[in-house]
């Protein structure tokens, strides 16, 4: 019998903010020995792909959404007060002061305490994302059944 | 003794590739012999609006609320990188390239698996929204309290 | 043995559109006899933040996005068609004529009802707000071990 409770986050937002709330949920619950998913889908997708990755081979519509937001955790957005990118500047300094581990940083402990990294297929069918561009963290590419099966197993579930 | 697994989703937000998410998930689960109810509130009733209904009758504040945003599945914008309505072209256009099915699509899918449509009273009585405007694929109109009766009997609760 | 049905709500958003969808949900879950627990964090903290207190003996970077947005339940703004303001104008007009409670008046609804208002310690530390600066109503401050204890017995979770 497995009594562990599982936790099931899809990560839809591309936000900074946002990001981080789902990642201090997810480390939070896997430190507590909780079995965490993430599903990484649509604008959340651009935190799990490669920085140095050049979309090639695509035809010029999916290139052209790929370059209007850029990979990686370093380069998130605010979904508020983002004045250009002044706002994320300043929060990543507060967050130094206040010695709070920054998104890289808590994409790692979530790796180290086994978070579970899945890639929306979906999304990345239509935003011309290849499995060869994500980053190694990903351990499955999947759709929204494969994601369901493990939602309804969850006793928490959170869109973010 | 029924065994069958309850998804329950509150449609908040208006936005296209919200609600794509919305209705990728909604669909995923009644295709997977899930019974699933959407509760649309606030910006999301929009999308179950008629196209073609005036608002008639109501006093200038709900009509001048009502023509902000239009309502329907094909004028959604994007919550992210809108760019005046570019943006919703360009995703629509990906995903015919990948033979994704559009909102519209979509809705008719959610409906011919059973998948049932609330719209939150409560906001269609601040944003002076009739029964008669709503489409006729809507079950029912209902408050917080019946959405609630709903959601404590789901295993898998979503905000969208 | 207790029965009683558990309610938690992250509430991440400033926005008075989510705001209230928030505690609709909120006091509908109380007076329903439901358990009902508000996790505030980041711009969430906004609205429990008591709107007398002037930020003090912060550094500069915490009193410039202390700053930013305005504390308190009468000048958030709204996630979409703000309109520097005119927005949430019309809407509380909206909302008056039809007699709908307001937020400040939801507020103080759902501490009669029960409903416990915890602030997230982290989001606290980043921003600057201290304990003191916070609206009495508010019961607990705690970080997201606590948060996610309450959540794996609640039966409905939402991140707002």
């Amino acid at each position: 019998m497995n009594d562990q409770k599982k936790v099931s986050i899809i990560v839809f937002s591309g936000d900074l903010d946002k990001l981080l709330a789902a990642f201090f949920i997810a480390t939070g619950a896997a430190a507590a020995g909780q079995q965490v998913t993430m599903f990484f889908t649509f604008w959340g997708l651009k935190l799990i792909q490669q920085t140095t990755v050049k979309p090639r081979g695509l035809n010029w519509l999916k290139k052209l959404f790929g370059l209007m937001l850029k990979p990686g955790p370093d380069r998130r957005a605010l979904s508020k007060m983002n004045f250009l990118g002044a706002g994320p500047v300043l929060l990543k300094q507060l967050m130094r002061q206040s010695k709070i581990p920054s998104l890289a940083e808590l994409m790692q402990t979530a790796k180290s305490l086994g978070v579970k990294f899945v890639a929306c297929s979906t999304s990345m069918e239509i935003m011309g994302v290849t499995r060869q561009s994500l980053i190694p963290e990903v351990e499955q590419v999947a759709g929204v059944t494969t994601f369901l099966v493990e939602a309804q197993v969850s006793s928490l579930n959170l869109f973010i």
